[in-house]
């Protein structure tokens, strides 16, 4: 596994991104998203999807001058149409309608249509945080996740991520798959550690030396407890698909790339609304000082975001790893245009 | 176990709670929130807590005759305070005030303030759906959770529920504890199987045999993946907690009756905000369809609320099961003010 520089890989993205035909506004807003996933340890959805969204420009499934427009249908709520281009650009816009929204209603609400894939859905909520939002994403994606009792791909990995923030300090963060594991993090993992913990896979496939064709995820809260993971999945179907009209999970494939019509949803709130900035911020430190007096030399607890602030921190002084699959992948993904992969 | 109708139990319930000192409105409110758990399966929520709501009252700890009033801090926001007093009043309230504040901005958002324990969260999402609107809650409770590695209780069981309308049908609800499971219902299946699922409780004490006084829960997700429920169980924290100025879950004891001082959150949205009702409706109905078409004789799986609309149909018909313990526990709050237990 080599380390690579972050603008190294940031350059290099944008230089493939470009060349495969997107406009330099969208080509700038997805290296944004895969610079933020890679360098806070969320490799899965990082720098090593850039192959996935060049081959879907070059490809046409994914638009590549996409006509991205607003619509505000009510008052708190805002309507981004993605035109079918790279989820990132429209997200990050819908984010900030949202933040726009809330500093003058306490909660601004908004939905993405016509989208395609979009990273990982931190990106989007650390971006109202630094704006002094609290953020709230769901999104749903192709099906790779059997429901509770199930034995099918029905829904998608579906995450989760919420952000809180804390003025001059990191946010609480969290981000999560609704599934125990995302599809992208679980080949990784067997990559990294040639296992898989248990209840990840499902049944047959159980087996990580076994991920075949046919692989199923398994919803968090595994044998017993799937549904809670299965109905927080239905939750981001709900917001993301339903109210926007787009494909349900099941109507999406999870594992080929392949025409998509994504829905994402968000949400900005003002932390001041209910009792000011201060008092709210006198709280959340109370909870995440709480936390960090618990964690012992033998026993690391941490806060949701806490893994991602250790990894940021390491990766801006040593760089960001690079898996030889991955590098592999990117590598293709640049040769296609001439264009070496940084060393 | 025996049966006994719910309306027989509603006043039961209703006539000890006024004779523990609260007001008819108050009464009224935790006693349509009970039957609303009892009669959906959710009997850890139900009918059961008679017994600590009348305590409250009783010994003080919960205010007989609270002023509880509405405050509108931003266009999108209102406050309701609960002023000492039962939760459910004021959390009826609050969604049906973020249900109007939803009906004319798209989405409305309220919190409640200086309130106590609301019984099972779904009875305020349904509430939102049964008027047309999509319907979340978050909300803290005592400590009784273990952070993911950790081993003392932290975050309480977290509640986040989730409704989506359907005309004429049952809407899609989510109403989960944000632990494996929650105490009660932890409580009650040991009672009822003499059994605990694995994972449900931590570590020294994973024995059902060995529930002790400083047993505690572990999170969503078990041994691998906890990080996703105290995740959740955090956002929680941020939204009904942090954002009023309550107490955070390790601020209050989750298995001793006392002192409360709880926040709720909640949103209403507009479910027609942006592609209309009937898109929307056809979304949710292709969504329940599917999953129903994937049920077999021997494999049951469900949507969120399935389960919950099964038991309310059995037991309209049949009556509220009342287990031994249950039923001795409200037998003893109703001779308090000799109240006969219904039969």
């Amino acid at each position: 596994m080599i380390t690579v520089g972050p603008e190294k890989l940031a350059r290099f993205a944008r230089d493939v991104l470009l060349k495969a035909g997107t406009t330099d506004g969208q080509a700038s807003a997805t290296v944004r998203a895969m610079t933020h996933a890679s360098l806070h340890g969320i490799d899965s959805h990082g720098f090593r999807l850039l192959g996935y969204y060049a081959e879907g420009l070059v490809r046409g499934f994914v638009k590549k001058e996409p006509n991205v427009s607003i619509a505000r249908p009510r008052k708190a709520a805002v309507l981004v149409d993605a035109d079918g281009g790279l989820g990132h650009f429209p997200s990050f816009l819908a984010m900030e309608e949202a933040c726009a929204i809330a500093s003058q209603l306490g909660i601004g609400m908004a939905a993405v249509k016509n989208s395609t894939h979009f990273g990982a859905a931190s990106a989007y909520t650390i971006c109202a945080s630094e704006a002094g939002y609290i953020g709230f994403l769901a999104c749903n994606s192709g099906a790779l996740v059997a429901l509770h009792g199930g034995t099918a791909a029905f829904h998608g990995t579906n995450p989760i991520s919420f952000s809180a923030p804390l003025r001059g300090k990191d946010p609480f963060l969290l981000d999560i798959a609704t599934s125990a594991m995302s599809w992208n993090k679980m080949l990784e993992h067997r990559e990294e550690f040639g296992d898989l913990p248990e209840g990840v896979l499902l049944g047959q496939h159980g087996d990580f030396s076994d991920v075949a064709e046919d692989s199923v995820l398994a919803p968090l809260g595994g044998e017993n407890f799937g549904y809670k993971g299965a109905g927080l999945a239905g939750m981001a179907e709900v917001l993301s698909a339903m109210l926007t009209g787009m494909n349900l999970s099941f109507e999406e494939d999870g594992k080929e790339a392949g025409p998509s019509k994504l829905g994402h949803f968000m949400l900005a709130i003002d932390p001041k609304t209910f009792i000011g900035r201060e008092a709210f911020e006198e709280r959340l430190t109370s909870y995440l000082g709480a936390i960090a007096s618990t964690a012992t030399e033998n026993s690391r607890v941490y806060a949701a975001g806490g893994p991602e602030w250790e990894a940021r921190a390491d990766r801006m002084e040593r760089g960001i790893p690079v898996t030889a699959t991955a590098q592999k992948e990117m590598a293709a993904a640049g040769e296609r245009f001439g264009i070496p992969f940084p060393s």
